[in-house]
């Protein structure tokens, strides 16, 4: 739901409410407690040992506790964990009080065997509904639509469209936007809040609603919707099927859930994190997260060795060479991630299209030729007033200039070939465009070294 | 405003409109163009060319005009380069068209003549309140709040705040939450739309109020709005002083942007872009951005070449050691980053406190162990099957444990420092730890080599 109580003027209170479930003084826990808003009772849950979540459960109605999973963020073992302690009825029970949108998400986590115990369990109602969302694609519009949404009729007028908002109020996900439905249920309008409480009661609905409504398909791309509602400033967005008809909704809350995930999922893979890690958990779960990175690193870092094992003749006949490496790589390493980063967060935000892909390459290509050009004459200037080395600035500034242009073009380039092939460009990871660089980057520095090694 | 006309069931047909704004087809024109949402109208006119955008100003109304100026998301050069195509009079007009926040957002980015030339023109009342909001300090609660909002007092009815309400409905950023004050105007409750259809309309609104509503100083970090919005799933937030008087309201379209400007920001930084390139650009543009960072990283570069220049001797006589400097420095380097991310993160999202500083510190401690004696078996066993070197696998092994437990403790230690001296984390930017890293790296390892040169 996105208007929740908004109560909660201090920070709670977890000495005094620990204290008092231990002392079982359910009553006056349960005023504290219920007092405060479900994110932070949510908190509370979170931290709370496991003998204190058996109390909970025995102190919150399946209700209650379905306010606190609606506004929880964990792991999926901790889902696991967490359901463990439930029995099957109240966990049903709890599962059919959430919007089902939020019971999508809670077991969507949990793994098939619980996922049908509870489903049997439940009312059959919510069980259906549930079912119905669960068969959606994750990531996909339908997979993040919630069924509980406020529809008239067309010929209603606004008496009679307040008066179902009324009764809907208590369960419905916002009715501050009214969708205006014919009698085949396909969507023809939409009408706020906003316009029904200011307009004559005798007014007829379709007089006053909007007809151009902006909906997405149920299988499109959950970031797709999120930018769209970002763009639009819209509170909910009508998903529809390929006939127009009126699925569900989805609501601004939980885009902003998606728009967050979405966000940190292209920053961690930049640093070659697999997840981001959750700050309460120990040095293996990290280890674990980021291993798989390492290790795959290590061994690109190898093949790297390898081809510098190419050169070790040249590297032996003039060791000063060698001192240039790292710069050399570095600046390759860099350039490429700033390609990188620029056309992976384009796509993420959709402001690279497709035709506008051969236009970005150009301007790469630019770029990586003014700033190889610029770093280069750097690099020589520096080399040459530092060693006093006129032929190997020459060198080291060509190689730096030349990494710099690939490596920049290979930034932007990659990711755009691997959005072709229908895979998140962010896979095309910092850490793995950056060891690609250093590879491309020595091969032409140790490459050009070699040919004028005479000069040298 | 959360809930513009949710209108636009097609594409905007560009091409029709040019043709109507060239023929000078003003009334078919303006029919066309204003059933578009504002969002559309202002992608429209953000490409149109000045002729274009010209006869634009001359079609709509500088009401109308203030829409799409309210949802356009312009460069600083841009702004300027409009708003000097623009009459101060119908610029002035426009500005006290639009909300208030809105009104700021784009001023921020005008120069303080243009500033002061259009409060001088617009009506008083805009006008102060525009100057009120210009006094926050940006990226405070107090700079992105507007003052359109609706409040109450407490000793009134249902039906007495229902026609306060309607009365203010058109102009209200938000009529869904309305806030109750006492007679000094102090914030003391919040009732919702929802509440208040439900309730019978003699109730006083203090019976139905929630009196512990959540609320922020309006000197607060703007990034912490928005996390707290995004917790409790709100749609807008009161902003009071010091004292509790109500000043404002921030909205959750707002927050939206906030939320995602942030994680760009963040993003770019451990990229090393000073900030997203906008894709309309040219090469140079793009190149003025990166630049700096890389002839920052040019003479990190040279000084790492420095110090690797007091290592010649070495390897001068081993050049093997040569080939594995890009795979111990990438090997730091990555786990740095990787350190650097969860830090960066977790202090932007708030899930790193003070107090749990320590107890990361260690936590990465143990991590970087961890991951620095996997890795460092890995490479050994790699050295020694590929260059049946067992002395130079476990040199080179030995260097790749100590620089990733180095890495990962200073890619975390280095973020929590700024942040304890108030600086953004995120200037700790990627390039930066990666060449830092490089630095410790390739001192570790040419160090022990130098010591141990006898035996190999």
């Amino acid at each position: 739901m996105i208007e929740e109580k908004t109560v909660r003027d201090e920070e709670l209170n977890e000495e005094l409410l620990m204290e008092l479930l231990e002392r079982g003084e359910v009553e006056t826990f349960r005023e504290e407690f219920l007092s405060y808003h479900p994110y932070d009772q949510a908190v509370f849950y979170e931290k709370a040992e496991p003998e204190m979540r058996e109390l909970l459960y025995q102190y919150l109605s399946p209700k209650e506790m379905a306010l606190i999973f609606a506004a929880i963020d964990l792991d999926d073992e901790e889902y696991e964990e967490f359901f463990k302690e439930l029995n099957s009825i109240y966990a049903a029970d709890m599962l059919s009080n959430m919007s089902t949108d939020d019971a999508v998400d809670v077991l969507n986590n949990l793994n098939k065997e619980q996922v049908a115990t509870y489903l049997s369990i439940m009312d059959k109602e919510s069980a259906r509904q549930i079912k119905d969302l669960l068969h959606y694609e994750e990531y996909t519009a339908g997979s993040i639509m919630t069924t509980e949404f406020v529809a008239i009729p067309q010929n209603s007028t606004v008496r009679s469209a307040m008066n179902i908002l009324r009764n809907a109020a208590s369960k419905a996900e916002t009715i501050y936007y009214v969708f205006v439905i014919d009698s085949e249920r396909k969507l023809t309008g939409i009408v706020t809040l906003r316009d029904l409480i200011i307009a004559d009661e005798d007014t007829l609905i379709s007089s006053i609603m909007s007809e151009r409504v902006v909906s997405v398909s149920v299988g499109e791309d959950q970031e797709e919707v999120a930018r769209m509602i970002k763009d639009y400033d819209f509170l909910a967005m009508p998903v529809v099927d390929f006939q127009n008809h009126l699925l569900g909704i989805i609501t601004v809350d939980d885009i902003i859930d998606v728009l967050d995930e979405e966000a940190s999922d292209d920053y961690s893979k930049l640093a070659g994190v697999t997840d981001m890690d959750n700050f309460d958990k120990g040095p293996f779960t990290a280890a674990k997260k980021r291993l798989p990175w390492l290790i795959l690193l290590t061994f690109l870092g190898m093949l790297t060795a390898n081809l510098m094992g190419l050169f070790e003749a040249t590297l032996d006949q003039v060791a000063l060479l060698a001192v240039f490496i790292p710069l050399i790589a570095g600046m390759a390493g860099n350039s490429g991630t700033q390609a990188l980063a620029v056309a992976v967060r384009g796509i993420a935000t959709g402001d690279i299209e497709e035709e506008s892909k051969v236009k970005l390459l150009l301007r790469e290509a630019g770029t990586g030729l003014i700033t190889g050009v610029v770093c280069g004459v750097v690099v020589i200037g520096l080399v040459y007033f530092w060693k006093g080395e006129l032929l190997i600035g020459i060198l080291v500034g060509t190689a730096v200039m030349g990494s710099i242009f690939v490596a920049t073009l290979a930034g932007s380039f990659i990711p755009l070939l691997i959005h072709r092939m229908k895979i998140d460009p962010a896979v095309a990871s910092g850490p793995f465009i950056t060891t690609l660089n250093d590879i491309i980057s020595i091969l032409i520095y140790l490459g050009l070294a070699t040919t004028f090694l005479s000069q040298l």
